[in-house]
């Protein structure tokens, strides 16, 4: 059975420092739970199909999916904010860790280490990091804007994380710390662990796996991407009329949607729901060239739809491999 | 004396994988000889301080200064189209390399082959790759987002260099891979192994050396930033009158100048001398909230002026450090 150990892998009483991403709508208990039994971390995404407002069933479902397996859970930060008690019912399932992103932690922070779980803080800039401390955080996830999905175009990852290494070992050694953004393969894990990580957080990776709730069709459509084919934008939110704030865009596939309105996204805005019609309409004909399709630059190192596990097994044995016998030699 | 042996060291017939960037005006020949002394590989700006028109004295003044160091050059390629004939003033000095950043390199390539010179194109993305390896490169520089100065957004050093190293194993495996955007330290230059590359190629951290032509204002100013303090623009391009394709922005200090007009880059063009004239007058007092000081996110990896000997030392041993004896354990 493949292990590959750290500070985190000890920590977190798992084999290989790997956690998947509590992608909104597709992270569900089936993912989350193959990526435990795979030897990491799996976390189930605070947010269902239904909207914040209705995710306390979709918890209960995916909690129910995963049946026993250890995991965690995650919230985007400001959406938890407007229904604050679905941390409650995360918590009334024992998670291992709870995982906020993008906002303000500090309201939840007591409640999720009352409960006995790890608080999990995604930051995107030292200026979150540094706020992410002064919550409590037991582990921080710096996030380069290469990531799919919700972030930040503030930071890449190469350089985000071993500054956040520096300021945890100045300030507070025993904070762990998680990569993510642009790890998809073995290659990733271990410049991660060079970079002075403990550990990756993957999203689109594991957003295309078999056991990811994504639809068929839209991850065949990510996985024939290469890597120059995404941007940062905030014209699918718009676009969709998910009131995220503008500093957080998203990484999507470029398309004929971001091609008419990135730049011009007050147009888009302007458009109210005329705009937002036309965005449903493309979701009911799966029209790709209408529709934000969120996945990272890493879509370039993926080609298939595989199964957790041996997505996992893959990046470990390939990081093995580079961590005890690399192309390099002592001269 | 130290040494890291890969495919690059044995190809250039260095002791260590490390590049330094020709930047323009501050990469002279002091530096470059420096980083060939110090085991690596330097590289001479082709663009001196009078512009690129002015620059075949400087091309001559900056060998002079190499003395019988074996280094190589370096040239903006749009600008260099036009002034086509210094790349022979560059050639007359047998340069061991020459790469070309920024532009169709297709039209240069026969005559610096013909010199019996390395080619090294530098790509920002898939795309420029294709085009580096239609041209002949020897050499790939793969360039991240987060560097400093001029590149663009389109991909980060974490997606780019893995991708790259995939293309070229698939379409052209003597060709070799470089690096960039983001590497200032050992920890950097162990990722980039990590992630498929053959060396790295290092701007900002030489930019700060002791043997870099920037003034010492300057340097200290980009030194004591984080990581956090810039930005991707083409601010200081408008404001400074110098034409670079809006394609290539520059990575800069976030200051009053950026905050004015960074997003508002048609007012600033706009406002036509009057605009400039405010500049200059800023760079003549020195003041650093109005002008574009270029420098990458890994600024907040560094803090002190260092002899580049001391830095290259530094790079490698930290670097061997991690790679022979890391943080992780078989299991």
């Amino acid at each position: 059975m493949m292990a590959l150990r750290t500070r985190l892998t000890e920590r977190l009483g798992i084999r290989v420092p790997i956690l998947s991403a509590p992608m909104g709508v597709t992270a569900g208990g089936r993912m989350a739970s193959a990526v435990t039994e795979a030897g990491g971390l799996g976390l189930i995404a605070g947010l269902g199909p239904a909207g914040i407002a209705n995710s306390a069933p979709w918890i209960e479902a995916q909690y129910a999916a995963a049946g026993n397996s250890r995991v965690g859970g995650g919230f985007i930060t400001w959406m938890l904010a407007s229904q604050p008690d679905l941390l409650d019912r995360m918590l009334d399932h024992a998670p291992v860790a709870v995982m906020l992103s993008f906002g303000d932690a500090a309201p939840f922070a007591p409640a999720v280490k009352r409960a006995g779980a790890l608080l999990i803080c995604q930051v995107q800039s030292m200026r979150y990091a540094r706020q992410a401390l002064d919550c409590g955080a037991d582990i921080i996830v710096a996030q380069g804007g290469e990531a799919g999905g919700h972030g930040t175009t503030e930071r890449a990852t190469f350089t985000l994380v071993p500054e956040v290494a520096d300021l945890l070992a100045k300030t507070s050694p025993d904070t762990l710390l998680i990569a993510a953004g642009g790890i998809g393969d073995g290659r990733g894990l271990a410049a991660a662990l060079m970079l002075g990580a403990d550990g990756v957080l993957i999203g689109s990776r594991f957003w295309t796996s078999a056991e990811s709730l994504a639809a068929t069709d839209v991850k065949r459509h990510a996985l024939a991407a290469d890597g120059d084919a995404t941007i940062r934008t905030n014209v699918g939110d718009i676009a969709n009329n998910s009131p995220w704030p503008t500093e957080f865009t998203g990484r999507i596939l470029r398309n004929d949607l971001t091609d008419r309105w990135h730049g011009k996204e007050d147009a888009l805005r302007a458009e109210g729901e005329a705009g937002r019609d036309r965005y449903r309409a493309a979701l009911k004909l799966r029209d790709f060239r209408q529709l934000a399709v969120h996945v990272g630059e890493v879509a370039g190192l993926m080609t298939d739809e595989l199964p957790v596990s041996r997505i996992v097994e893959t990046i470990i044995g390939d990081a093995e491999k580079l961590l005890l016998r690399g192309a390099w030699q002592r001269a």
